[in-house]
């Protein structure tokens, strides 16, 4: 089934349960009000959800309305945990190799992985505000599953069955920022803002055979301003699946109930399929001529994030973000 | 006032206000359900505690039952964001020069910071569960601030007037699986496990005197295992005050309520005021003598964090947890 966050003035906006191609959704405040709740109890409440779904989808329900992605929150406008893999370690290995810096063996066997601030997610239409262009300011189409309650310690495959829903993510990231925070030490933190979500939020069945080893086999599209620049398959060269990151995350703590966990950004060794952000394609720049040419994002840029499946159909509806100006202090 | 999270089944808990004493305490379901909500609404919640709590400390509360640390869940059993500092940066100069690394200049101008998982938080009494002893299991006493809204870009003055609570934290860490998590530039993340907070959440003007400039101007007194080791004051070598590390979280991003934002370790350069982690104290030792000799804690130890106001009395309870052994995959 595929589920959305409705935005209603509330901070959590209301649930909605919305059909298969996107056209139609429907509230669900008797059997859950928010996604988080609805997570909370998953096996309970998501059964009534799926009977909703399969109403909806018959074109039977009684309250049913248009669907608008521009309506939508972040699926969870906020979450308890937001954890970002790099499981595509060929985007690590380009972007280090840009600046000559070896990458050890390790990330090839040990993933790696920063905890992303969670508290303020955007939905799939609002703007991205940034308060300088002189940041650098970058995309990165991903791919994120979302837990129930994941016990520490728990195997990849006790892991498989903790995933409930797959999204779509737009990890903005500020890249002139990046090298003095890892400098520090304690990973991403001013460079990674507020992180973007697709309109609705799928259980992995609505991907049929795209779903298989924990990876997603479908391309993902990304267009720069309306030009593609993208169409990577995330099911490809994704060195580490999400059963294994969502392991990864569990390795010492208890993983709770609508933690999201990310792919990182979707990157193929096949570079004719394109880059799901900009500072893969100057690593190839930077690589092949010495120099990045490619400017990163500009106040009034567009970014459009999109999966279609095999059926022809937008698996999560599309990210469709704008990069605005800021203002501070408000 | 004083608020806490008194267990009752859910995930989330019940609010209570706590009197000042912490000997009563009265729920508050007809003002808010949980901690969160108020935070979410603080300016017209906030008062309606405080009428309560005042009914409360003139023992005239109807409901009032006497209040037990060991049936709370941390303030926020889970929250939507967790940003740890380490203002202290005596501790962070004294941990590099004890594996003969220097400390960047810029570390005394530009906080150090990392962003914790926040979804599963620790009572004040909960066991601290690990499934190892050779991690390298090690307690760290703070203080942390709870915000409501803050825009992004706000200056220190303007994140003063968002600080709305303040917690004792004890920031578990897993010192055996630092450094590789700081070799791969990403920050902490396994090394970081599920952090326990003090029993209940203050409001600033509770210090009186002893919150001023930003800073916490109190002793945290640390037993381990019965025997006092730390009492550094947490107003002295705080480079970095809480008004300024919340506008470090802020500045390329909303923050939102209920964000929770840590000192890091509290350390004096004064030695004879002991210290608030281990890792300190093995840095000593290695400095003097070549050889840490202070062991890391084993399943079975106790960590005792507290610290006393003028007038005698626990400011936010004693943070009592010990060490057990967890078991994988349950």
């Amino acid at each position: 089934m595929k589920l959305a966050t409705i935005r209603d003035g509330s901070r959590d906006g209301q649930l909605a349960v919305v059909s298969r191609d996107l056209a139609t959704a429907h509230l669900a405040p008797g059997v859950a009000p928010t996604l988080q709740r609805a997570l909370d109890d998953w096996r309970f409440i998501a059964p009534q959800l799926q009977d909703l779904y399969e109403t909806l989808n018959a074109g039977k329900a009684r309250h049913a309305f248009a669907f608008d992605p521009a309506q939508c929150a972040a699926p969870l406008p906020r979450a308890y945990q937001w954890a970002d893999g790099s499981a595509y370690v060929n985007h690590v290995e380009l972007v280090r190799r840009a600046r000559s810096a070896d990458m050890p063996e390790t990330f090839w066997t040990d993933p790696l992985m920063y905890q992303g601030g969670s508290d303020d997610l955007l939905g799939p239409c609002d703007d991205a505000r940034f308060l300088s262009e002189d940041w650098g300011i970058d995309f990165e189409a991903e791919v994120a599953v979302v837990t129930d309650d994941v016990p520490m310690g728990s195997t990849p495959e006790q892991c498989a069955e903790h995933v409930r829903l797959l999204m779509l993510v737009n990890d903005w990231s500020l890249r002139n920022l990046i090298p003095a925070e890892l400098a520090k030490g304690f990973g991403f933190f001013q460079s990674k803002p507020a992180t973007a979500f697709g309109p609705v939020a799928v259980t992995p069945d609505e991907l049929g055979d795209a779903w298989r080893d924990g990876k997603v086999h479908l391309p993902m599209l990304c267009h720069w301003n309306g030009r593609k620049v993208g169409e990577a398959d995330a099911g490809v060269d994704m060195v580490f699946d999400f059963h294994r990151l969502v392991a990864h995350v569990a390795r010492t703590r208890n993983v709770r109930a609508g933690s999201i966990v990310g792919s990182g950004t979707v990157s193929n060794k096949n570079v004719s399929k394109g880059w799901s952000c900009i500072a893969e394609v100057r690593a190839l720049e930077m690589i092949e001529s010495g120099k990045a040419q490619t400017g990163f994002m500009k106040f009034g840029d567009t970014i459009r994030i999109e999966m279609i499946g095999a059926d022809g159909l937008s698996v999560f509806g599309a990210i469709a973000q704008t990069v605005a100006r800021g203002t501070a202090g408000r």
